[in-house]
């Protein structure tokens, strides 16, 4: 199903070296050729190999834009599926914007947000979580973010989604023949072998589900609150997390990065401290919980640091923790943390963090933000919490809301497939709860999809890609 | 002259669909044969034809960093003049970062700033002035800018300066033998074809120095100050100017500029509103022109803007008018703005402006920044005074300090070798001219060139050029 129209746009972002502009669809051969010139005269880009790159200049009429390089590619072997350009040139915004006016010129259409894409989707290039995981894999800003999306990018679990469907896309015609032949009572399709498959996927779908918090953990990073009474060292103890990790971290020169001001990656693991301006600014005060701004906090939160001094009255600290503890849902853990601790014996911490009675998903923790004592066995107690063990023997992780929708909903169809295989379930019931199944499995995969769908996926790609 | 060490950059801004990371130097091939795993299996890369591209994993080990395109280039046909890869992968910062780490580990070195222009030149792809030339080609952000930027790239006046400093350094060699021959007293060098090559040269020379305000003016853009008394509309007036300017602006979307907000271009030419955040929010007085902020202004600008209001006061409108002439240097132009042109009839306009007695470099001229009344007649008025006309027919434009500053200094020896030829003046005092004039000439092709030379222009460059 290939598209009619030829796309180009803006493949890499503002002034550099050099800047890619891409360009793809069934005239991208015969368009380039109208504006191209070779360096070597009378050698005609439509008579090149394919995967070949070709040095010239484009120009607007005689009037040169740019001498620069034509990289050549032939449907399917390209990355859309559709004969396609890419064209080098030096990275000026004027330059780029002259081509890409004499490509539009010429007959090409601006590409929307994803099309390049949507296009090799649509051409069999990739499947749709495959798709979905370019956007991620462009986002990643940490390895355990960079892992999951390559892992998708490369087919991770909706290969073998993709083939379990098809298996049993095969049960249900064969039940579905039972259906025709209904009057005579026969079985085409093994019920023995299909409680077996559908064992097999909800087992698959079981832990693809199960994977999805620490996939989008690892996708989207921690989010980690620090509250605590005014003066108590909330931005000290912030400042010295920070710096704790910009003194693993080395870059190499000429490689930007979006601010990293308020998160650590930790292992590959992103923490967000929510809302850092206000811990820089404001005051908010744990006596004081009524306060919006200390709900929100830990509402957006997965771990709460509620930062105390260890030299404050035991009683007030314990009055604190059972305030925050009414704020907090089940999943959400709070770690209290005693900071200035220098001030202090050992004995009198330990005697302490011995008063403090915890809960599941509490801890407590002495540091001293100001000379870092302990910083690193907060990091380290950060990291226990998201369980970093489990991630290292995960083979297969899902980190996409809308892959896990999908699967739960489908797992909820296999349910009623299993009970209705096992009570004998009329063929024409059970063909339906399968159907459904089969909805959600090819929904994930993109076997089933709609305009909606796309749209909604590809809109929130950039475009160029 | 080939370097011994591998370099490699990203040569790409941020974050995008693609980013392209540059690797350029002897071991370029073996290198990334050693973390690039060829999709096709077997296909290996030191086995391919150059300017070809191919598909495959970059590996850490046994991790996969990221699918990427690998461009093949071979010595001497390539940017650099080296074997060259270029490798096309996802564009996200981890990644970027994490395959400049793999390159580094194998053993290429991060690139210098404009290092790889700095190979192109000492491996002799290109000459100095068109290694200058790629750095002004991507900072190009108006038609002018990028045609004078091209037309040096392109080899513009440099292969012409090139050949006539070939000719004169035969005459130079001639000579140096006739003063092995001194006591013979013969002339090899051709006196007569002597002062006909060293007119010629003089008059290339002279018409590239006159053209360097002319391209000093399309590179650099032309730095425009307003000032007036407060609430006569400066800030208004810009804001019309700007608005004009916008309003025949279209551009593409996905490509990203640098903000352009207080600079207009008008057919191919930047103008600068210098200061403009002073504009907005300042009050200098014409006045008080012992105000420092409006004599940095004027001295900062080409054309200076007096924005007064036509009702004002004819005598004050002169006062104004003559405490600017003091401040004005002879090359900067004047123009009278006489704004809120609305609020008078045009036979008031007329007698206002006849009244005013100009000298040369001076202009007047009526608007209403609110209702935007003429402001295409004051854009055109700038332009007059840019002299646009003069642009379209100029072949050969140089916009360099480094060219203007050499050339003038060939041009004295030359003129010191005239009136030599022309007095007889002894050979070897004829030849210590001759080889200066040819030193400065050098110096801008880069026949003649100094570490110095080359660090400072190239530490200007981006990384990965």
């Amino acid at each position: 199903m290939n598209s009619e129209t030829t796309i180009c746009a803006l493949a890499t972002p503002g002034t550099g070296a050099i800047a890619v502009i891409r360009m793809s669809g069934p005239d991208s051969i015969p368009l380039i050729e109208k504006v191209f010139h070779p360096a070597t005269k009378g050698k005609k880009l439509s008579g090149q190999q394919p995967n070949t790159i070709h040095f010239g200049t484009i120009q607007d009429g005689n009037n040169v834009i740019d001498e620069v390089l034509i990289s050549l590619f032939r449907a399917p072997h390209s990355y859309t599926g559709e004969d396609s350009i890419e064209i080098s040139c030096h990275g000026s915004p004027y330059i780029q914007q002259k081509i890409l006016e004499v490509l539009v010129a010429k007959g090409a259409v601006p590409a929307r947000a994803g099309e390049f894409t949507q296009r090799a989707f649509l051409n069999g290039k990739m499947d749709l979580s495959q798709a979905e995981a370019v956007a991620d894999l462009i986002a990643a800003e940490s390895e355990g973010a960079h892992q999951v999306a390559l892992q998708q990018l490369r087919g991770g679990f909706s290969h073998k989604l993709k083939s379990l469907r098809g298996q049993l896309l095969h049960f249900i015609s064969m039940i579905e023949l039972e259906l025709d032949f209904s009057e005579e009572d026969v079985e085409f399709a093994d019920r023995t072998k299909l409680v077996s498959l559908v064992n097999e996927i909800a087992s698959l779908i079981g832990e693809l589900i199960s994977s999805f918090q620490l996939g989008n953990v690892l996708k989207s990073g921690v989010p980690v609150a620090i509250i605590g009474r005014p003066n108590v060292g909330k931005s000290t103890l912030l400042n010295a997390i920070l710096n704790e990790e910009r003194a693993i971290v080395s870059e190499i020169e000429g490689t930007t990065r979006d601010s990293i001001e308020d998160t650590i990656n930790l292992e590959g693991i992103t923490f967000r401290f929510i809302d850092t301006a206000g811990i820089r600014e404001t005051a908010d005060t744990i006596e004081n919980l009524g306060i919006r701004k200390t709900y929100q906090k830990i509402g957006q939160s997965s771990i709460v640091l509620l930062l105390t001094e260890a030299s404050d009255d035991p009683g007030i600290i314990r009055k604190s923790i059972e305030a925050i503890r009414e704020q907090l849902s089940q999943d959400k853990h709070l770690v209290v943390v005693l900071n200035k601790s220098d001030r202090i014996s050992e004995g009198q911490i330990k005697e302490l963090e011995n008063g403090i009675s915890l809960l599941e998903n509490e801890r407590v923790i002495s540091i001293s933000a100001e000379t870092r004592e302990n910083i690193h066995g907060l990091t380290t107690l950060l990291l226990d919490i998201v369980n970093i063990g489990s991630i290292k023997h995960q083979d297969v992780v899902i980190s996409n809301i809308r892959h896990y929708n999908a699967l739960k909903s489908a797992a909820e169809s296999l349910t009623r497939v299993s009970e209705g295989l096992s009570s004998a379930l009329p063929s024409d019931l059970l063909a339906q709860d399968i159907r459904e199944a089969l909805h959600y499995l090819g929904e994930i995969t993109g076997e089933v999809t709609t305009d909606e769908i796309l749209g909604n996926i590809f809109k929130n790609f950039c475009i160029g890609k």
